[in-house]
């Protein structure tokens, strides 16, 4: 039978072979991230994986059965979260680790995620390829529900495991389908008691690197094939709710309106043009703003608005919230109008340490690479080990810089040399 | 039993008696805008008198037997425009007219309309009492439908006797019932075949005036209690669809954006003050704003605005749109994003002629009133007559500018001078 799509395939139609060394194959590499696509696959060639769901727990398994061909260990905790480990020289230290996850946004596409878990997979195949014995346990981690799809939530997995999640609100919630958290653990053979005992006192772990897609565009335009993350922007949420006055748009004079959507704009001009002065790394957005009563003829009499601000450090990031705060009180001063402001959000940047920021350097160097700082706008499982341990993320190119998508993108030449990149790094991390 | 609402008493709280002379009588109005205020009632003391309902029609009986005690001639038209005419002393010349309309929009006031109506009645009884005939016939109109709640159009009467509605396109249209044109209009009696019939060929009036509430605060403002209509400001309405490129608003870095929210709202603080430099009476305002596809972390892919600009002289007011446009072109242009622009309506203003602001300045001084001209920025059915006729409206002043809600109010005093001016203003008119 002709298999409706194969990614395989389209990734070995433009690899570079001589990638395949050092106990890496992309060979390998392409055919487990099709084997993965094939789970979830979508009409449009997408894949709808969420995170809780049978598909997610069903990819978990193949990728399980790599894992023990690869002769580690494997466990899954009450959250889902699936640890394969190879067995280190000295099992009496915190393991080396990378991974990330298997489940994906609706119609997204097949690297964000996969990617990561594979290359981490990889290593330890290389390992066994080249009888290699690390001096400390290497573990691969798939995270359950990192995109959060279906509990509007994400980072799950993580979250439970490091004792972050707030876990008595979390068994309250429900899905779109009106699923208690607890019937959907159900569909996937686990039960709320074990979900409890998913948070580790210790984590356990020494060191964290993850792979990932970009996501954006800056690798594709320095012609890289992988980058170094410098920092994970931490987003903080602030709502804006200017409050004018509604009238007729015939009958009320320009200078006796108070009309929230121009009080507004001005602050959504301004919120583009806040990062410039603070932070090269800050990125700053209104992606939702809504009109009150929103007709034709009426000037607007309420508009909520949501800036999402991100920074790699704190202080530049919330030097950038305040003067959008600043700035929204002078223009409702200036223009007659209230503005009522709400923090929804406020969650700490993860910059990356000097010393993983050396390891990946000098992989780079050795791999002849140039080196290339990335920031990550977008949250990930890394961010959340690297409030309690020292982490570090790969980026590899994206294609157009498209996630969350099914064109989603990144060659297999790409992925395999962020898998060498990782393999090397995860080297020098049980030197250290 | 004691009424629900008792508006008659409300207004005679607060009248200043020495208005009732001269044939006028404030006590009179009172008790008409208390009986017109009595169907359609609200719970909230507003009134829903919806265009082609059942209750516009019980409103236009209502007035129909003032009329006839008034000793006027009274016809309805198939369009259910009500006439009623008082005998000239040369019965071959076209006719002085007034009027106004006796439909509100949902959960109205009890002023805008019922006014323009019972102070026109108010001239025919004031003469009837002191035994005048004027020289030309005098009319007094109730046109059908002003605001057009029902079938989202408006002012359906008087574009019906003028010839300026599509009627083969009126008989397509369904309510938000389901109900079609013909259904709707049977229920008030009246046929499709009829209602074609309406339109007159040769209008039959030679001057007409209307007597309205303002709708906003200026004659408040300037503590008087009627104005001069100088101009109703003809609508444009413009849409601008800005379409950039939706993004991560974690992973775009702020110099790789195209975001059609930004560039709209640049629009929006453009248009707000576009008409500055063109013209002291226009007016610009962007009521409805659409954000796709809104989500707190995605930068806008799209944005659809509606401008809409209006002036009493058409020069300016196209000037206004036409800045506006070239605005959003270069927008567009330095921010490499895409823009569409559709005119979505395009009426002409009418501004009143020197010959009747002659008329309306003449009585007002006689009445020892200061002059205020006032722009009209709603429309009217006025402004329908004032493409084929000489036109004038007298504005009554709001309080706090309120309209289209239960909350609408004009003192009796008011009204009741509205109706002296209209008086005196229609005897001048029958002497020309």
């Amino acid at each position: 039978m002709t298999k409706q799509f194969n990614l395989e395939q389209a990734l070995l139609s433009d690899y570079d072979t001589s990638w395949t060394k050092d106990g890496v194959s992309g060979e390998r590499i392409a055919k487990r991230l099709d084997a993965l696509s094939q789970i979830g696959l979508t009409t449009q060639n997408g894949v709808t994986r969420v995170g809780f769901s049978q598909l997610e727990q069903q990819a978990k398994e193949l990728v399980i059965g790599w894992m023990k061909d690869a002769n580690m260990k494997v466990t899954q905790d009450g959250a889902g979260n699936v640890v394969g480990r190879v067995t280190g020289q000295n099992e009496d230290v915190p393991s080396i680790a990378s991974g990330s996850h298997v489940d994906s946004v609706p119609e997204g596409g097949h690297f964000d995620g996969p990617l990561g878990v594979i290359a981490a997979l990889e290593v330890a195949e290389a390992w066994k390829e080249q009888g290699f014995t690390p001096l400390k346990p290497y573990e691969v981690y798939i995270f359950t529900d990192e995109e959060g799809s279906r509990f509007n939530g994400g980072l799950t997995g993580s979250r439970t495991m490091t004792g972050v999640l707030d876990m008595s609100e979390q068994v309250t919630l429900k899905d779109s389908d009106g699923l208690s958290f607890e019937e959907v653990l159900a569909t996937t053979g686990k039960t709320v008691e074990e979900f409890y005992k998913a948070t580790r006192s210790d984590i356990g772990i020494e060191r964290f690197i993850e792979v990932h897609i970009e996501q954006g565009k800056i690798l594709e335009k320095a012609n890289l094939p992988v980058g170094i993350v410098k920092g994970i922007a931490g987003p903080s949420w602030t709502e804006f709710r200017f409050e004018g006055k509604a009238g007729h748009a015939g009958n009320t004079p320009m200078n006796d309106r108070q009309d929230a959507l121009v009080a507004a704009s001005e602050l959504v001009l301004f919120i583009e043009k806040a990062p410039i002065t603070i932070s090269t790394t800050g990125v700053a957005t209104v992606g939702k703003l809504d009109v009150e009563p929103n007709g034709s003829n009426v000037i607007p009499g309420k508009v909520t608005l949501n800036a999402d601000i991100r920074d790699i450090e704190e202080e530049t990031r919330d030097l950038i919230v305040s003067s959008v705060v600043n700035k929204a009180q002078e223009i409702a001063l200036a223009r007659n109008v209230n503005v009522i402001i709400t923090e929804k959000m406020r969650t700490s940047p993860v910059p990356i340490g000097e010393d993983m920021l050396g390891i990946l350097n000098s992989v780079l160097d050795e791999m002849n690479i140039e080196n290339k700082y990335l920031v990550s706008g977008a949250a990930h499982d890394t961010m959340i080990l690297g409030a309690k341990i020292p982490v570090a993320m790969i980026f590899a190119r994206s294609k157009d810089g498209v996630s969350h998508n099914p064109a989603e993108w990144t060659t297999l030449t790409d992925c395999t040399i962020s898998a060498h990149m990782l393999k090397q790094a995860i080297e020098l991390c049980m030197e250290r």
